[in-house]
């Protein structure tokens, strides 16, 4: 479903890679990343500082992976089919599991620097490697995840910007995230609803080249509320957001039982579900593609992804760590990169 | 993960299988189940009356499945390799996909003595066919559900009965079923969860011949609260019931984030999945398992399981009815009462 965009010409620019906690698996994905360039078609990329971090990683993981420090992403090219390029010059020294505040505060200058890269435009993208959120929050970093920090970074409110989880074989989407299930009822509006599936059928359309997205929303509750034995949210809020959403001519249909959407045969039925809270985006998602899940933010400016997986501290530095998820983020924002530079020329 | 008891003695009794609606796709799946007894071991069954419905369904959908009218269960044996038995007498004409109160009466006639064959002992165990409840509700059946209904039929309180989801991957088990989602924070309860998990590591000890049942509890909230900071269930309520569990030396783990344990690692770490509301456990169990997805029903004297899926009324007399988890829920009622059975030898 990662749909990729090889007719198009590619976007000119190099994608700035995050470097992820230098003491989680960040370094190690990005190496490996960088091995499977050819195999997966992944687009040139650079990661942005750790230059003694990732040659370390290197050597100790016995990757045959040369890494060469670039004063400017626009060497990137130069030097991504022969070594990895790595953006100087911020560094330090980590022991792999052992995150402290100073890996923290260099997980947070490297996400800083890529997406204000991606921003002023000198990247194409950014795909941000894992971070553990409440070490940055310790140094800093004062937003509820990366996705409200990327819309932040634009110059947005938090709101502007989506987070959607994509895999092969689905795309899911929850419109409450991070709070208290107990409060999903009293968070979740009509208007909530629309404005994050109108974000999703726009991103859909220009991001991923599906010219009439088939958007299913769920219900809340059992049985999406079985006519309101079960609750009364669907009758009230969530089919009348489907009804705004329809006016619009955006293709919705639902609500739609959680646990009956997800079968093998209803996931052919659309392009991504809008769901209303965390677990039930993200437990699909999970279960059906979690080697391969890709977080994609929606509705802003900069093209950003990044894998579905946190920074994996208890296997950094052990040589485990499975690329499939940071090389389909890199790939992912090739292609809509490319896409949005074709919709430019 | 549906091991089969292949080692033990078989129980001699037959099993009893309801008709469901027979304007659904039971009568369907009942022939096609019978077609694939020698291919997948299933043991002997008898369909609870509807001679006549099976009998056209059977020349409607081009089956080639002799039917044959028995007067009492004991006669199953004789007659199940050759021809598919039912139980007289009790029959009906029905059109595919039009159910109304007639048919409602005769799949509730169905599952009443079913189920009273598997409680009085002439039946080895209950396999039920789907049923629409809303419209059973209609003649009078007012249990929330069949799960609570087995209960009532043996003389026990509904807390008695625990619905587990079992596929070939996974085995789930919501603590809250049919409620609101709002609500579930304040129906759950230590006393409830450890109820529920007392409850399934037994079964699955003593049903299903797992010696030492691992337990994986999940959390409520997103992230599994975050150690509070997505609301406090798991803190005031869930790792207490977590440790009352342990302290009865059952192997309970958790409480894990509910995104997060049914990637395909974490899958192999846990027998069974303590969730803690309907989409929690119903998500992943149809996502992974849908085609082969059992209802179990554990706590209980009588042995019952059914097709985790509806009455289809949509495809109803089609011949698009897939049969996999009416055979799996037959040959999984006739491993439990095989083991049931070795118990008592």
């Amino acid at each position: 479903m990662n749909g990729r965009a090889a007719a198009n010409p590619a976007d000119e620019r190099p994608l700035a890679l995050s470097l992820g906690d230098p003491a989680g698996i960040g370094p190690e994905l990005a190496l490996r990343s960088w091995l499977a360039r050819d195999d997966a078609g992944v687009v040139p990329f650079a990661v942005i500082f750790g230059f003694e971090v990732l040659r370390e990683a290197a050597a100790k993981l016995a990757l045959d992976v040369p890494v060469q420090r670039i004063e400017t992403l626009a060497n990137t090219a130069d030097v991504f089919q022969r070594a990895l390029p790595v953006l100087a010059d911020k560094d330090g020294r980590y022991t792999p599991g052992m995150p402290n505040p100073d890996s923290a505060q260099l997980a947070l200058a490297s996400l800083e620097e890529a997406t204000r890269l991606a921003f002023c435009g000198e990247a194409g993208g950014v795909v941000t490697a894992p971070i553990a959120k409440s070490l940055l929050a310790d140094v800093g970093f004062d937003h509820p995840g990366q996705t409200e920090y990327m819309a932040a970074a634009c110059g947005l409110d938090p709101q502007a910007s989506v987070m959607m989880l994509a895999g092969p074989r689905l795309r899911t989407v929850p419109v409450t995230v991070h709070c208290a299930l107990a409060d999903v009822s009293g968070l979740l509006s009509k208007d909530l609803i629309v404005a994050r599936a109108t974000i999703v059928a726009t991103a859909l359309k220009n991001d991923f080249g599906i010219a009439n997205p088939r958007l299913a929303v769920t219900g809340l509750n059992p049985h999406a509320g079985e006519d309101g034995r079960f609750g009364r949210e669907e009758i009230e809020v969530i089919a009348p957001a489907i009804a705004a959403l329809q006016a619009q001519r955006i293709n919705a249909t639902g609500p739609h039982p959680g646990d009956a959407l997800f079968t093998p045969r209803s996931r052919k039925t659309f392009d991504a579900a809008i769901c209303m809270y965390h677990d039930q985006a993200l437990i699909p998602l999970k279960a059906l593609d979690f080697d391969e899940g890709v977080n994609v933010t929606l509705g802003l400016p900069i093209v950003r992804t990044s894998p579905d997986h946190g920074t994996a501290f208890d296997i950094a530095g052990t040589g485990l760590a499975d690329p499939g998820a940071t090389i389909a983020a890199l790939c992912m924002a090739g292609d809509i990169a490319a896409r949005r530079a074709c919709a430019r020329a």
